[in-house]
């Protein structure tokens, strides 16, 4: 039996005009995916009558499963049972087990059933009702042409507990059980998507056509996928796997199952292994870092404190850099951020410490200090290393990225690589203006 | 001339497994409406050559604009430009203006140019390139079978970016002038969208039908859009502006007809008239809210110094906020909290302070202090004001919209307008446990 062809028709004027962003097709997608299906094609129109015929039409050509979502309520612009019956040539009818359900829903909510309501039980002849637990719009399916079509509401929640207790149980029915699917999503750190690319291509060639390979890229991190599909392929998975480890070495940070971690997350389980504490002094990124780290529940066992010192005179008063320093090297020096370091670590007793200054423009650059240089200090106090780099992207990119790569440099150093990763080489400074 | 057919492409096997939500179709519709025009049909494909190539033949039948997006990137995966060659029977060639961006884009990173990138500069014969102000991938243009194809890239700020600054005005040049919509937009803070729209029912109820009223959620702003088409309109409107503004009161924080403000920079735009400085004090919020400030370029003149005091022992030895205080009232507290805004003060010499301390979760709550509890500081040396608010959120929104709340109040309190808003006396913690 070969997979089924499912496919998407999403109907809605408030889709089309961007003032909503589509949730639907997402959650739909997923759920399908636990099934081992994919959905081939999404198509999105407005409420517009012989639109949704015509596409309905065109569709079930291709499809073996249609899930069309929206245009169920009560108001004149809810279109789609009317579309079915005009697609199928099945005539509408008042279908008695949508008034029953119609009729229980507004007695429940002490409400009358009203005009537009009873628009909601007006259903192609014969279609096989899904009861909606959540709204008082029913679902329906109808098979035509071959295909199964899953007509349902358009409101998230309601769609959702359709989806879960009915459609899927439905769908898993029809389509063999060794359909489905197993993602292993490892998250990457310092490779863009094109370098990952080449690396694999040259180091793995023969990576097997099974175990397919995906990339999403995300801000900061990458995500590359290995989807299987066949039982066989699991087997050969942990292989490749490892492979594909070995090759990323500490451009990994882990492999994922369910939800993503942040880079502050591979941070914050790191010091909390370790029993270490973090603290932060922060000028150009202005908190960011502080903030990262703040963001996941738990961060209080490894981090007390945080520095924003934006100004030289603050840099001065709250992290002891010395006057002279400041003076003689500038805000953005080796000396400065060595001294934010160690004045951060003082204050706050941490035991480790990353510190950054830098200038994330637009303006305040110069000749020899321009927009996007930085110098980062990262360690323990008897041991704080300094990079400086050049990020030259504009300011709100700046201060993530300059962020991120500070997380990840404190990342390296707490699992005790003290080899520099690529990414920094290149943007030395000092290579740039080579 | 007729109103020209927009449809959309949209290509991605990361869309179709739901694994990220498209957001970029909805920015695509936004910017299009600003020109009057609407997209009539979005369909979203997976990364698959022959399915791409039959929807590009397949639109441009009923098209007039074609906006292909995503599928621009180094990788295998990566199809567009190779679709476009088949659909139209333009040979792939490498491209030299694509090829000179790419060159000046790895030079200005320090990169150097590899195979897969050089993937994107082989591009359809005599397509006229779309600059790509924030990434690798150039976009493209041909127009065929009397259609405008412009293929576009998947990360959204490169694609915002090139429809703002080229997409954009050139569909303008292509389409009737009367059909160009004046958009004016209200920012507003502490209004959801369904009390905005009763207000404007009950307030405004002959509210002229050639002003189209349009809302946009935003977190933590919503935006109020007034579209004219006519310039009949455009008269009237000026006063309708007035009559919206008067009824939306201080939670108005300003119009605008380009790039929307951020909150922080409506309090920073405030601080440099009056030439104050503020500083802030964060527990909870973990250096978001001074994150926020020096997102903005220029924040230097108004903000010198955050802290970031997460522990209680940080608070006493950074803030010095007494420790039988924190002993007697605990971390969550209005003593602590003003303790935290007057040593926040005393430490930065600034004018004006924010102090915030409150249980962000999901741990750490307790029958007494819940999760979601909040006390907030603000003001200066002579008049610290304070509030003690219940925002039952997750931590993410928790501390994005407690940090918002927090500049709002300052805003305010920086306009000298002394009532709190509605949002405030809804949210105290007395009042939600009556």
């Amino acid at each position: 039996m070969k997979v089924p062809n499912v496919q998407l028709l999403l109907t809605g004027d408030e889709l089309m005009t961007g003032d909503i962003v589509d949730s639907n097709s997402a959650m739909i997608a997923q759920q399908l995916k636990e099934l081992g299906l994919k959905v081939t094609k999404k198509v999105t129109v407005a409420d517009n009558l012989s639109t949704l015929v015509n596409e309905i039409k065109s569709i079930v050509l291709s499809a073996d499963i249609l899930i069309v979502n929206g245009g169920l309520g009560p108001t004149i612009d809810d279109l789609t049972a009317q579309a079915l019956s005009e697609a199928t040539n099945l005539p509408l009818e008042p279908n008695p087990h949508a008034l029953k359900h119609l009729t229980a829903w507004c007695k429940k909510r002490g409400m009358k059933l009203n005009e537009p309501n009873l628009k909601q039980t007006i259903l192609p002849k014969d279609c096989n009702i899904i009861d909606n637990k959540r709204g008082s719009a029913v679902g329906f399916y109808i098979n035509y042409q071959q295909c199964d079509v899953y007509c349902t509401p358009g409101v998230p929640h309601e769609l959702k507990t359709m989806l879960e207790e009915q459609i899927k149980p439905a769908i898993a029915k029809t389509i063999p059980c060794n359909l489905k699917s197993d993602v292993t999503r490892l998250q990457v750190f310092g490779l863009g998507e094109s370098t990952l690319q080449k690396l694999i291509n040259e180091n793995l060639p023969d990576w097997p056509e099974n175990i397919e390979l995906g990339f999403r890229a995300g801000s900061p991190l990458l995500e590359v996928k290995l989807t299987t599909q066949s039982e066989q392929a699991y087997e050969k998975k942990q292989l490749w796997i490892a492979k594909l480890s070995n090759l990323l070495g500490e451009h990994l940070l882990g492999h994922i199952k369910d939800k993503p971690l942040s880079l502050a997350e591979y941070v914050l389980n790191k010091l909390q292994e370790e029993q270490l504490t973090i603290t932060t002094a922060e000028s150009c990124t202005g908190g960011l870092i502080a903030s990262m780290l703040t963001q996941i529940s738990g961060c209080s066992n490894s981090f007390e404190a945080g520095f924003v010192t934006y100004s030289n005179k603050i840099k001065q008063t709250i992290l002891d850099v010395p006057l002279h320093t400041l003076e003689e090297y500038g805000a953005v020096s080796k000396k400065t951020v060595t001294a934010m370091a160690l004045g951060a670590l003082k204050k706050s007793q941490a035991d480790i410490v990353i510190a950054i200054t830098g200038i994330a423009g637009p303006d305040g650059g110069t000749e020899k200090k321009p927009v996007g240089m930085v110098w980062l200090a990262w360690g323990n106090v008897k041991n704080i290393k300094t990079e400086c780099l050049y990020i030259p992207l504009n300011r709100r990119y700046f201060q993530k990225y300059t962020a991120s790569i500070a997380l990840d440099l404190v990342r390296r150093y707490l699992k005790g690589n003290t080899e520099l990763p690529n990414y920094i080489l290149e943007r030395r400074l000092s290579n740039v203006n080579k």
